[in-house]
């Protein structure tokens, strides 16, 4: 509620074009969905194309598909994140839109038609990033970008990256994946002048401890312009890239 | 370098305007300036508007007043970073255009004029994080971006935030710095849907382990959009809010 | 055995009403009952409302049903904390009053009927926290506190808070289970007036590791009034609330 | 703002005794006073009793000195935390009514008279320990609880503690403050039937890694009814026994 | 190798009782057993009583047998620790003299008769510490320890502890066991004057990291004469224990 | 590529020998092979006797025999890492020359004829830590080194190191295996002069942290002429021994 | 209080020797001296030949001088820990048989006369461990040992080490002394057959993180016998050498 | 004492030229100096060219002055590591051959003459990482190598490292230094084909940890031929590639 209509609203209420209770209810009312065990937050509509989300890990089936009932109506896509399988088949039951990206084990119920525009590069130091990978790169699909993926890039073999120069000159956005030493987002973050998106991950073994070597190298990077998001948050970023790259059209 | 300067190149020395020995200096020297204890990154003059950064702590004041002394000719700022006083004053001496921002550990030398343009707002949790909110918002202005310092909102008195939703809704970015518990970042990714830089601060104690606290709850934030910098890098969150907040004035 | 009862002991000795041996025997034997692998708290029993507790894990079903054929006899309930389904229908064998919290993992035996009176309030952030959240919820009702769930109003999203203000200020208590970056017992804590008992939990991944995330920053809260228990332990949480609400009518 | 209070203005603006504008005015206008550094909380004023606190480390004098002028009029206790000499003499400088607790590092400004009613046991592993200890008495005392100071019965000399269980018997609230093996608490929590706030402290050295050691025994504690705030936080834990304490008295 | 024998090795070779040759394969070969992937300590067969042991856990099968089948010629009884059932089963085929405790998960090969001397109490925190406590005991017993198990005591609930002291009094040695908050050793440390040895056990949740919080409570102890082993390491704690109780009939 | 090779390029375009856009094509042209999920490194095949190496984990199995089947016309030998059986049978599918070495969990393709020379000690703490000792000893086998494996030669029983000197000695390099205390490369780094490549495991249980504790150990070691790989790193050490072995070949 | 002495008290009572007042006082009296800050612990004279002990840090000049008075009349020793020069002289200006121990950073009032009997072997690792080393030597004297100093002894120069196995074989316990790599009491944990005492310090830089290193180390060391103390925890590991040294004494 | 040199003294006391008193007196005496506080490693000497090092921290300006004079006979030299100005002042009144090289705070005695052969690249990521750079390089050129100082090349500027290239491909070995991200050795490991010494460094702040963060990502280096020493530990770097570095010499 902006400022304007709450003024709009109490000179209603003084006009007698709403009561007392009318008014009290609007105010009182935030914009969410109850029902008892979730919160939706019907107030994301009103910004459509940015994608509703579901974390699924620790939900049951029952839930999920109780959420996403209750969605449906939006036209908005909703993004069910870490899902597994068993979920897509259930959802895939609901006999609406729905594709499961098994790599990315994302779930997109009413997918749609989205104009892209603006160049997302999805950037992954090795092949076992990829699935985060693609996490990152359907979701800034689904918000609109055109996503490049160029994957298997490691700091361990800096050639391939500098092949690859050309067009991540032209991203408005990189998103960069690596896990074990990390090291990629540095050296992006040193070829490019616009924003990296960080993303570590669990690949690795040993002094990798499920990803903190790689979360670390990568909130120390030395290049400015980088920022990171959680372990395996291929969601985190692929929204914050599609955020920042639909920034232009804004206007 | 481009792919068309260097066909262009190779075509010079195919014309034989350019010898062979010509041709090699170029491709061979890379765009830096090395001046033995450093490499100084003269390809960033080409994107005037980022300023130049010196990390202070390590180096010996002699040092960085060579690396001054050398960057001086370029038109571009120079950003000396965690910088104590007695830098300060050696910096002063050089008879150039310096300031120093106490609160900020900051020295901008060549700040000359900025057109700024687009809003960040700069929100802190607390007083005592106000020199990391400094460094940032400093930075950011520095490169173009109007700002609006938002400080001592934190979570534990939620009402003070919601006072400014309406000028929190019109930024084009946010920066978001807290210590403790590091709630805050969380809290302003609900309320907007513009990117979100957290900055965690080493301000609390105990369990606050230098920030740790802080960090893993900004990484672990439940609101997308949200991208985390290292603990007291007000310069990495204000240069990346920079680096957003001019992308519609580069078309 | 309070300094009355000593005295009360040692003049009946005086008197010849108790021989030294049967005062020796009362002043060594304490409290509790030996059955060899366990010592049971016989001294629980005088304060009874508060339940009996047993840690499943790592206890054999053996163990576990003779710990409870032993205090069946007490007018106590019984609570067998994170109880997988195996031990859930042993102990409902036993063919005595059992019944089964399956989201919760708690089994309690000895249930009865509890006197309600004030109002506890368990507020979790995410519908994957309702696990720990019911746990605490069912102790505390047995416990004799009315207790409302208020679920999935996670600080990302404000505004489901704020609209349970009104209730929340009801509440003698506050039980705050929260995951990933564990900022609602921050918010909540400055909402209102009461305790608030914050519980992290292990929901989420990466960087959350297994709940130290929420756990740091709920130590950090820089709300007054809020206080800590173990990752996951609703239990605890639920005892304590139970504890608090019920100091008035002590009195 | 309570709910009836909303539909009172909204009816006051409704019979035109409230303008619009006003209405609007005191809709947005929250409760707080904004000196540009700091918002003070002025809403924490209408639940006298409750001090108001300010955390010293990283503020400036000049800021401290601002803050408290601005709430000097208020009829509430101001609590000053981790205070230093040099603050306590700039507040004494103040000619106000200020007094500067060494030991537990504490200023209060406006500590007027308190009725004291109910027992809150003070209790502390060690002799090292009594800073933090003191801490927790002082502001509990402020809020008016009646403090029973019991220190250095830790857990390594068991006879010690075990003489004050009469007076613990009495206690709403224990707090108990340990550092090294952090054991207090547990032992504690089972001779009582009351909560009790558990309080690392820093003291120790080598594997005690500035706290941690004691913060995980708390946490750990087998005895239910034990909660844990932050290393070293006396401030926190004197405040939730304060207003455990006082429960009673509300009704 | 004594000293003596030294000199009565070289008197022999100045002697002709032996050549060079001889006596440089004596000082070369040292005692030990070479089966390619194992060296047996041939050595410690030199002071029997000492258990030989094998930690079972990354051993195939077929190498741990290829281990027993060569030391069975000695009369030293041969411990296999944390060995499961199915280990178990394949050395009891070799139709020797084994035993499988399969609380302790210990097998005893050549297990034979000890004298029992002096006392070791085996004191544990909880149920669920006792496959740990009886891994302990059973090898102390192997080195000649009569062992009193004082099972489930834990701080939580100090007077079943106490009911113990007259025991506790007459051991030579105690080894303690707890998970969760460890605080059972501080405790025993400061009610006896022998030797304690602390086994933390990987027992509980959350914030016990693995027995991490046990092992950082019990190197603090404030008690004087405890020191600790590895997380549970009964069989180290055991063998101490062993050790220390036997050393008066050294003399 | 050369400083020579990019001077003879040009003057081949300057001689019209090339054309621009061939020059063009060979500077952009960088040394690898895109397979899409992977960029094969190409650049190693110029110095063949390094094995190219797959990391299995997270692959799927299409990609592994993919990435193979491009490799498999080089004459290098392809080592794949910490391989299951499942993937050794895929590989042996492709009816090429590989084998599985299913101790160290390597399949070798293309292994060929080596010419050894130089000694390379491969040297363990205990039985369990061969598998990652079998994968140092293989891949510095599969670089030319002569390897001498002296498994189960731990610190606690010294005497077993001191009976291998002679071969010690002989060693150019030595690679040390150690979980637990990973005591041996400090032993190992003071008897010889020679360059000790130590590699941590996660042999353990406790306070071994998945090998935290002996990688520890192995960077603090006390004696000079240490280095330490990643917990596990069989191959690594392995790979950086065979290197330093050939050294002497290269002049 | 012994069972048998209770049974005597109860006696007195009954047959009049005692009131039942003057019973109550002494089964209420429990054995410790309260001082207000601290609460000293008479009960340890009945043991003599334990020193008294006070850790100094936190402590304030005045308390600590406040114990000592308190306590000179006992015949006991009394050892003061970690105490810096200062408090030293302070000691020394009560005009009382005070020794302060530079190196050791200990003071020992009213040391005396101690018949030594039995070995105690002090094996340090390097000559910077030698503070803590000489503390442990100390306390063992005070508690009648006899103790070999063996210094600068590590492992990674074994021969050192081997060279004192005559000594070490005579000794009834060793304390072995090692920061950095802390590989020490492994290696002598299997040359003897006497405990081992391990004490990590915090000598060291780097990934030592204040002594965890060692410690780390020392908890999984392979040799059995060897059990751990605190970081830097001369004292105790002093301590209790003393104590298993007596052992035999007590017979 | 190899082997030979045993069946020579075996031979000389057969054939009476040594008596058997000499003979145990050889063979008990090892080769170290015994100065009380420290055993100096004697056997060194055998192998010169391998400087004798002395770790100042801890130790007093007497201990290292005496170590130094014990030595001053030996022609090798002598190093001091991480030493402070006022050492090196109490070393140069020694009056001997001293230089102390500020920046890296190593002390030489006895520097000598030394032939180089053989080139080490030693590449710093930043400026503030020189002085564990210069520790490592002036290790490396006492012993005999010839060292190219690369400095300031960090990952975020990859061109600047490339520019190198030429020079990188003609070291024997590389030691990389770097902190915060700690990058460099991925990059350089992948450059080259010789090992790479990995230093992480503490320079950095916040999520570097006192450069954990750097250590961990070296550790995880995916490049193969890295090996990793402690945090700052240029000695160590500097000897390991100095040994490596003369192997060829030693055919």
């Amino acid at each position: 509620m902006k400022n304007e209509d709450l003024k709009n609203l109490l000179r209603d209420i003084r006009n007698g074009k709403k009561t007392v209770e009318e008014g009290f209810k609007v105010l009182k009312d935030l914009p969410f969905d109850d029902i008892g065990f979730a919160k939706l937050d019907t107030h994301r509509s009103i910004r459509c194309g940015f994608p509703e989300v579901i974390y699924c890990p620790g939900k049951t089936e029952k839930q999920i598909i109780t959420i996403i009932k209750k969605r449906l109506s939006d036209s908005c896509p909703i993004v069910l994140t870490k899902a597994d399988p068993g979920t897509a088949a259930a959802v895939k039951r609901l006999k609406t839109d729905a594709e499961y990206f098994e790599d990315a084990r994302l779930i997109v119920v009413n997918k749609g038609e989205v104009k892209k525009q603006g160049l997302v590069a999805i950037v992954s130091a090795g092949t076992t990033d990829i699935p985060v990978a693609e996490e990152a790169a359907i979701v800034a699909e689904l918000m609109g970008a055109e996503c490049e993926r160029i994957f298997d890039v490691g700091v361990a073999g800096v050639h391939r990256v500098l092949a690859f120069t050309d067009i991540l000159g032209k991203a408005k956005v990189i998103v960069a994946i690596a896990g074990m030493d990390g090291a990629l987002p540095s050296l992006l973050g040193g070829l490019v002048s616009c924003p990296v998106i960080a993303v570590p991950t669990s690949v690795g073994y040993g002094a990798s401890f499920g990803g903190l070597s790689a979360l670390l190298t990568m909130l120390n990077s030395c290049a400015p312009g980088v920022a990171v998001v959680n372990i395996d948050n291929g969601f985190g970023a692929g929204y914050l890239a599609g955020m920042i790259n639909r920034m232009k059209d804004e206007e």
